[in-house]
């Protein structure tokens, strides 16, 4: 029959499945392999400057490219060991990813020779070893009998599972023949079926629950229905019934902020009043994809006792105390659905408890965090994807709903700054590919200066992200956990509108830069509709001052330091060593 | 007795051993102990733009700073695991760096709550057994009573061993206080004695070899003699016993360059034919501190048997086909030599075969690969500290005999790119310290492209080392390996000589950037006297030809084609799926 090459069969594979960008970085063990990726007509090779940021960039381009997996190809060792960072994080925040890395041919595995990128001493499996600790499933491809098998296999995983593997590709692999017949068969990437006998006996259980509860339910929708691909059916559960909805953080644009009866963001403690008591103060909450993080949870401050919840999960259900493995929301909750519309009636006499923040009539002209996040609420539009970076952007834009159709990406689990430019990247494509809107990015002064150089792939690729930056001289939600004076939370300081130009854009027609310093500045800029219009990519560079902070964070940085503080700021000295 | 904290411990630990520079990223669960740094006299916290750069600056600084550690601190999970690429580049070369890791308090490391920073699922020693893998030694801090105990069998086996070594100190222990008296006790990092019996007959028997090789004896230094230290012991052997000296490249500079009977490069079949001749036909060889890698050995074709080789290595010594294990070089060379110099009459009138490359006369205005290195040959001084970035520019210096004193930085086995980014910033401390010359890198447009942002803390901490760039559009290296015309060896063009002031410096002052295209652009600047001197940072964009390499890589890639070839290449046309 027919037959191709190894490696022309994980590209085929992987455009069926709809990639159309491969993110990374060559080396001489994936150079091979690369030929077949940049003679594919439908996979795009999107060379990036380093492979952390290919990382992140297959991690955004999977979340706003809702059940796609983001695909990366690095080098053996030195390129996969950089990347490592970014997949943990996908492993943290449950993002499909597949790493791709070129090694050393089969033969060379086993002679094991001191080959560069090597650690020296003949272990050849030492990155798969680290791999293993990162990622949800693992191949090493090392015979053509059941290379298209692993393939298949550790795809499979990465998309059911929603969570990174790693796939090793061994030079003389990629260019081994293989019957093609198995392509002919598309791989089933959805969940398993539930037990029906089970998933009966929990639907009367949760129905029971409901009807005791006398309509007093809300729905709390979290990261992992948008992981797991379950909006639409969470959608329908809330719609059909009636049921006010809330999100934790991580949820945030799970549910449609636009949706009447969307209550806001809840982070036990630190939610508004309005919020935290309609939440907590529910008779029954149908908790759907929870991942109770620190920072998801108002630092563990959710006052919602178990008697009181029902969790549902991607491959497990818990009815208060009671835990159901196997039972995963995908198929249960559309059936839910069903049995819960005859409550609507009762359902929408239910109050929402809302909070939308308001912008403030301050004395100051200075861009402050109050001001900043309900202005720039006013500047978004639908389908816009919003992506908000580990810092006092991640904290202030929780409070403000965005327009219907918007996504939001943030990294509120794993928390590594530099992460949303390499993802705004991934998420620019994959918003292009979906015809979404803008690509919005907010980013720290700090974090930028990680991950920077991801933007020239950017301006080269002819992306049009609107990028603000917060300059406020440094590490500001680091002063607010430790350190407000020190040294060690400030930065340098750069010519941040010099940026784009630096990196290869026609300053003013390829590409757009921006200061601004005071409200005025920022809202004329906002309102302009050139600006607005983002047809080219653009910077904001906003002055703000250095130690103010969103209310969510003060609060957030009070408790955390009551679990987390350090024996010495009890002291009122610190003794130090003659 | 007097007490002190565990940070300050550790802290002051480093102190004695000569450390001044702390590289890293703060993070909240380093942030307590950044505090003792910051406040210590002696040491100077260097905040870095990533993790990965912080690994390759302390990579840098000990490389130059001969014999003390590197050390970086950075945060749980996302800070460590970015810094990993880098930290296993010290493993695999040599370098003994200190990671240290502010990590979770050791109650929460048993409670397991669902940090930021934590993969998620409750798996709170999973980077450290990614660790394990890449560093030689690990510790976990986990309470007071070990806790200095702990510190000091790490810093040992970083400096005993020349390999990187992996600490976690937790919020908590940090603050905990422990007596100080054993700080009293310096630690003890030099390698064990030699047992005298098997050392006296390792040292009968290398005798005995020297003596029927009849002055036919070369020396030949490698990597692990500057890396373990043994760099005056081997020019005591080599000055009193007059035989002559090569080095491999990753030994270059381990014998001063232009000492008169220093013979120049050995790397296999790509040696040039004067050096070739002289090493493989000498009747013995005294192999120092050799790291046999592909792109060290000139692809594994070193023509030198084993039965005309001696092997001294730090912890074992190889006579022809026997081994020795715990016999190491830094006591073994002073006695050999001390039996030895009765030879010297003799060795003396051993002719030293030698290779200089001259200028060229070309036909082209170009800057070729073949002018470039002899030009900016003539461009160096004693003491100069040169870097050179895995490319076209660590196989072209190589040919270039430095100047007497010089120190010479690459990595060649483990050869990442970026790394010499930060490691120039780690190397230029290390020089200042030690009152070296000027710090002068070489660098692709493609490597400077992964770790750019670190020129920034160059110029803010008013560091003034040269930087080349070799703008040849792309990857060059990789061209030669596989895909001369591919897309993916191309790279994003950027404005390099706005680099500098983009990142904060203020060009013509704080800074100088210069673009060269020709041959004598390029050599009226290497001529000027302000350039030579040094007194800001700057940086050279050279203008060179896409498609050109130096002799040596050209040979490289011809032998590694061999053994790591694609099966495709050898097809006449690639078979497409249809
Ligand atoms: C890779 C990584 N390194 C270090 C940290 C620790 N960290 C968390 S937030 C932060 C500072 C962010 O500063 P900036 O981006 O300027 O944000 P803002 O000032 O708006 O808070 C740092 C260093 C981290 N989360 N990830
Ligand atoms: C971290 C890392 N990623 C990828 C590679 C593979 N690689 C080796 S050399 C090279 C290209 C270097 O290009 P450049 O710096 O421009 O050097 P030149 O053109 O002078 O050869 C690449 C991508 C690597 N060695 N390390
Ligand atoms: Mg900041
Ligand atoms: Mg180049």
């Amino acid at each position: 029959g027919e037959t191709l090459y190894v490696g022309q069969y994980l590209v085929e594979r992987l455009a069926q499945l709809g990639v159309t960008k491969m993110f990374g970085v060559p080396g001489d063990f994936n150079l091979g392999f690369l030929d077949f990726v940049e003679d594919h007509p439908k996979i795009d090779w999107v060379g990036n400057c380093n492979e952390l940021n290919a990382a992140y960039a297959a991690d955004g381009y999977a979340r706003v490219h809702d059940g796609k997996l983001g695909v990366l190809t690095t080098t053996f060792g030195v390129g996969e060991l950089s990347a490592m960072n970014g997949i943990a994080g996908a492993f943290s925040e449950h993002v499909p990813v597949l790493h791709i890395v070129g090694v050393p041919s089969t033969g060379q595995q086993k002679a094991k020779p001191m080959l560069h990128h090597t650690l020296g001493d003949g272990r050849f499996d030492a990155y798969y070893k680290v791999a293993q600790e990162i990622t949800i499933s693992q191949a090493t491809l090392t015979s053509k009998e059941n290379a298209a098998a692993e393939i298949d296999r550790v795809i499979t995983d990465c998309l059911v599972l929603a969570r990174p593997v790693y796939l090793m590709l061994p030079t003389d692999l990629a260019y081994e023949r293989i019957p093609s017949a198995r392509l002919k068969t598309p791989l089933n990437t959805q969940p398993p079926e539930n037990d029906p006998d089970v998933e009966n006996f929990v639907l009367d259980e949760i129905v029971k629950l409901v009807d005791e509860a006398q309509n007093d339910v809300i729905i709390l929708v979290d990261a992992c229905a948008i992981r797991h691909g379950v909006k639409n059916e969470v959608k329908e559960l809330y719609e059909r019934t009636g049921y006010p909805v809330y999100a934790a953080p991580m949820g945030k644009t799970a549910v449609d902020e636009s949706y009447e009866r969307y209550g806001g963001i809840y982070v036990g403690s630190i939610s508004h009043d309005a919020i935290k008591e309609k939440v907590e103060n529910a008779k029954l909450i149908l908790s759907i994809g929870a991942l109770k993080s620190d920072f998801n949870t108002g630092n563990f401050t959710y006052h919602i006792p178990v008697t009181r919840t029902v969790e549902f999960h991607s491959d497990h259900t818990r009815v208060q105390f009671a835990g159901f493995p196997g039972i995963g929301m995908k198929r249960l909750l559309p059936k839910l659905t069903q049995r819960l519309q005859p409550f609507k009636e009762g359902a929408v006499g239910l109050e929402v408890g809302k909070y939308i923040p308001e912008i403030p009539k301050e004395d100051t002209d200075e861009i402050t965090q109050t001001y900043l996040w309900p202005r720039v609420g006013k500047f978004f539009k639908s389908n816009d994807v919003i992506v908000a970076e580990t810092g006092t952007s991640s904290f202030g834009i929780l409070d403000i709903p965005l327009p219907a159709g918007a996504t939001f990406l943030s990294q509120i689990l794993w928390g590594s700054i530099g992460w949303t430019v390499g993802s705004t990247l991934g998420a620019a494509y994959a918003a292009q590919d979906r015809g979404l809107g803008r690509t919005i990015l907010f980013i720290g002064d700090g974090s930028l200066q990680l991950t920077v150089q991801e933007l020239s792939v950017m301006i080269h690729r002819g992306l049009k992200p609107i990028i603000f930056v917060l300059n406020n001289s440094g590490y500001t939600i680091e002063r607010y956990l430790h350190g407000m004076d020190r040294k060690y939370n400030d930065i340098n300081n750069w010519r941040w509108t010099k940026l784009l130009e630096t990196f290869g854009g026609e300053e003013g027609k390829t590409v757009k830069s921006y200061q601004v310093r005071t409200k005025q500045e920022l809202s004329d800029l906002l309102d302009d509709q050139t600006f607005d219009s983002a047809e080219v990519i653009q910077l904001v560079e906003m002055i703000m001052p250095q130690k103010d902070a969103p209310r969510a964070l003060k609060v957030q940085a009070e408790l955390s330091g009551k679990s987390n503080r350090y024996a010495a700021e009890i002291l009122t000295e610190t003794v130090r060593l003659k």
